[in-house]
């Protein structure tokens, strides 16, 4: 059944970095578990992007307030050699009792932004890290790097392409779903659109125009199987002369009360071939069949087609949409800010954290635009409108897990309110200012812990 | 328990694309179900790969063997509006009932070598494509990549520090256990260590060192829980006196009989300091003491280390050991080859394809080292090692699964018999070379089929 539910928590507290557990059985054996507060953020964008778009907050969600340890699990811990008895016999009633506050999933948001903030003890805080960092950093990239894409297509529109090149199944399906809500219209994904109501799209492959006779009955047999749905695939032997096939085909359905669907170009020349072949369906009248096309495209590819003025309704981008590559990985870190000895900082240049506990503010321009948004410490009585809201209070949910389609119109409307210059292809990266206050904690910690060894 | 057995086999039927459904219900409707051959094999190495470690292979050959369509697949699809109501019927009875070939997993190949060959009635030949693709080309990419990183980094060991980067679970998984095969001698990731036996590696974090009132109570702490298994990460405030805190903590481990194991360094010039923090070590007489280094590491950055000298033990390597960063995807392909109209070709020029059922033969020196590898025609009659066997016959497999330590043995024992040149930094591709009589078939095939339209 196609429905804009989502359902199936996995229990993740295994998917973590061996050290969380190593330094949680040091910290249980130091009686160390005051109430620490972290933040995850990203510190810098990849090269032309202009945002973030939030993405992963509704997992990570699920999976902090469903973390548990099985015995096999502990058994396993156990069999390692490293932890004492009464360290593992802890782990079985290991549960998230913490708060959670983070962004909307589908906000954009700037670097260094905290999009998650965790405050629990010390040991349950510690252990979300890894699980958290592999979601969010996943979801987030391809999220954003969907929407770059879409925004470089538009208005024509883009279906993800990328199951055969995502790196495994989860990067596929989470990908799929990322890509939806940063504004693809569909994926190639027949378990995404199950699982997470996504519509599923297709055409057809070009062993698929090989295993027949001739490219024109390969044709009229996918035709006549989908009669209104059909996208013929053209460039298998001689891209023009495949338009002009297909049109004989579109006539056909015609003929019958059908209506072909769509074209696909799948290489060459995908603007000039585009002009042509929508020159060869227009003189067949056939108006309103779509010209698809793909390719190892991306948003730089896809924004110099239609700056040549490609005639192409739709883009399929697989690889590079699904991996976000060349970037691949954004580097999003989860850092101590606050524990029972105030505010903490770290000082390596490169390395920078804001402490404290904080909140993001969020201003308007007169015109609607978001002009900017402030780092500042809570409570400490900034304008705007605060972007981090509580998800967990005390290890449960207490914020509704919104719906795939909520959270893609959420995040499309939110992203037309970006300003301009963020949401280019090269982009100029929107701005987090922080606050008068924030950058005295900031000044005052440096001095109190410079010289610390 | 550590055991190196694997198990689990899900189910992928869904995880493919919906073309594969389309095309399919077109062979039903056209009752085209001949029996046809797909190649998997990639076209291009990455810049600087001498060649690939095949990946994936006892996977793809597990989901082959295990694939069907449960009830609520085939009532979402039926939920599409797009296949009637024959051929989902069909789907209820849909096994994979082919042949597979395929070369043994850790094998190093050339570009265009068929990894996987498939011989089944068209329309189950058809449906491995999208889910042969998706687990071969990520697992391939990220046991070759990871063999690259041990190859800079030897004799220093290479851990797989890639969980919070990877693209998702599966990723993070999967790519812990190609990262094994491909020579890394222990991951970070405990999951994978509980499901596939990996040994697992942890140190500490900088949030660890900063939530002690000093770094050497911090290390205190730590050795006091782990007194024979510490790694201590030193770079939180000063390197130096960081590795001369954990000097201290050595000698007063060592008064107790026991022994510290590593320091950590994680910033700065590696190489620079890992040679000052071995001299501070070792005028403690802490010979024994191991120094491992990460930050953002790859094969272009430990070369250099070593080059200049470092120090190091070992290594973790994360991001771009479990996303391949920049690479981020590899092409691998699943072509149409052999059909009941015979021998198939592809003709554009850059995506050409070999046709026909084919065999690879691997030629060696008198020195053991491989020298190159032949494609030609199955039964054609070459010397040389055959590389493609038999995994399944009649969709039963007949290839016991080989365990993971057989495997990463394999593999690092075949790759040191490759040509040094195609095992360097950049490296010169191993060399696939052509049969007579294929090359032979090739021409005739473009020469029948190059006006086809």
């Amino acid at each position: 059944m196609t429905t804009m539910t989502e359902k199936k928590i996995d229990n993740r507290a295994m998917l973590t970095d061996l050290y969380q557990l190593t330094m949680n059985a040091a910290y249980f054996r130091s009686r160390k578990n005051d109430k620490a507060t972290f933040d995850l953020f990203i510190r810098k964008l990849p090269q032309d992007w202009g945002f973030f778009i939030a993405n992963g907050i509704e997992d990570a969600v699920d999976y902090a307030t469903n973390l548990s340890f099985e015995d096999e699990d502990i058994e396993y811990l156990g069999g390692q050699g490293l932890f004492d008895k009464s360290y593992l016999d802890s782990l079985k009633n290991f549960r998230f009792t913490g708060d959670i506050h983070a962004v909307r999933e589908g906000t954009p948001i700037a670097p260094n932004t905290p999009l998650v903030r965790v405050t629990a003890p010390r040991m349950e805080a510690q252990l979300l890290e890894t699980m958290l960092l592999n979601t969010i950093n996943f979801q987030t990239m391809i999220a954003t790097k969907a929407n770059r894409v879409v925004n470089a297509a538009s208005p024509a529109r883009v279906v993800d392409f990328g199951l055969r090149r995502a790196q495994e199944k989860d990067a596929a399906m989470k990908g799929a779903r990322a890509a939806f809500i940063g504004g693809a219209v569909a994926t190639s994904n027949v378990l995404a659109g199950k699982e997470y109501g996504i519509p599923i799209s297709g055409t057809q492959a070009h062993s698929f125009v090989m295993s027949f006779p001739s490219e024109i009955e390969a044709f009229r047999a996918y035709a006549e199987t989908f009669p209104n749905n059909s996208t013929l695939l053209v460039d298998t032997y001689d891209t023009l002369q495949g338009a002009r096939n297909a049109a004989v085909v579109g006539k056909e359905l015609e003929a019958r009360g059908k209506r072909l669907g769509a074209v696909r170009l799948d290489s060459g020349d995908l603007a000039d071939l585009s002009k042509r072949v929508r020159v060869i369906l227009d003189n067949a009248r056939l108006q309103y069949v779509k010209i698809l096309a793909s390719n190892d495209l991306n948003e730089y590819k896809i924004a110099e087609l239609n700056k040549n003025g490609a005639r192409i309704d739709g883009f399929g981008v697989g690889t590079e949409l699904i991996t976000a590559k060349p970037v691949a990985a954004i580097g999003g870190v989860y850092k101590l800010v606050e524990d029972i000895d105030g505010a903490k900082i770290k000082l390596s240049s490169d390395k920078k954290t804001y402490p404290g506990k904080k909140q993001v503010y969020r201003f308007s321009k007169k015109n609607g635009f978001y002009s900017h948004d402030v780092l500042a410490l809570e409570g400490e009585g900034v304008d705007g409108k605060p972007l981090l809201e509580k998800f967990v209070a005390n290890g449960e949910r207490i914020r509704e897990r919104m719906n795939l389609k909520e959270i893609r119109a959420f995040c499309l409307g939110e992203v037309v309110k970006m300003p301009e210059s963020a949401r280019a292809l090269v982009a100029t990266p929107y701005e987090l200012k922080t606050s008068v206050a924030l950058e005295r904690l900031v000044e005052d910690l440096s001095t109190k812990y410079g010289g610390r060894q």
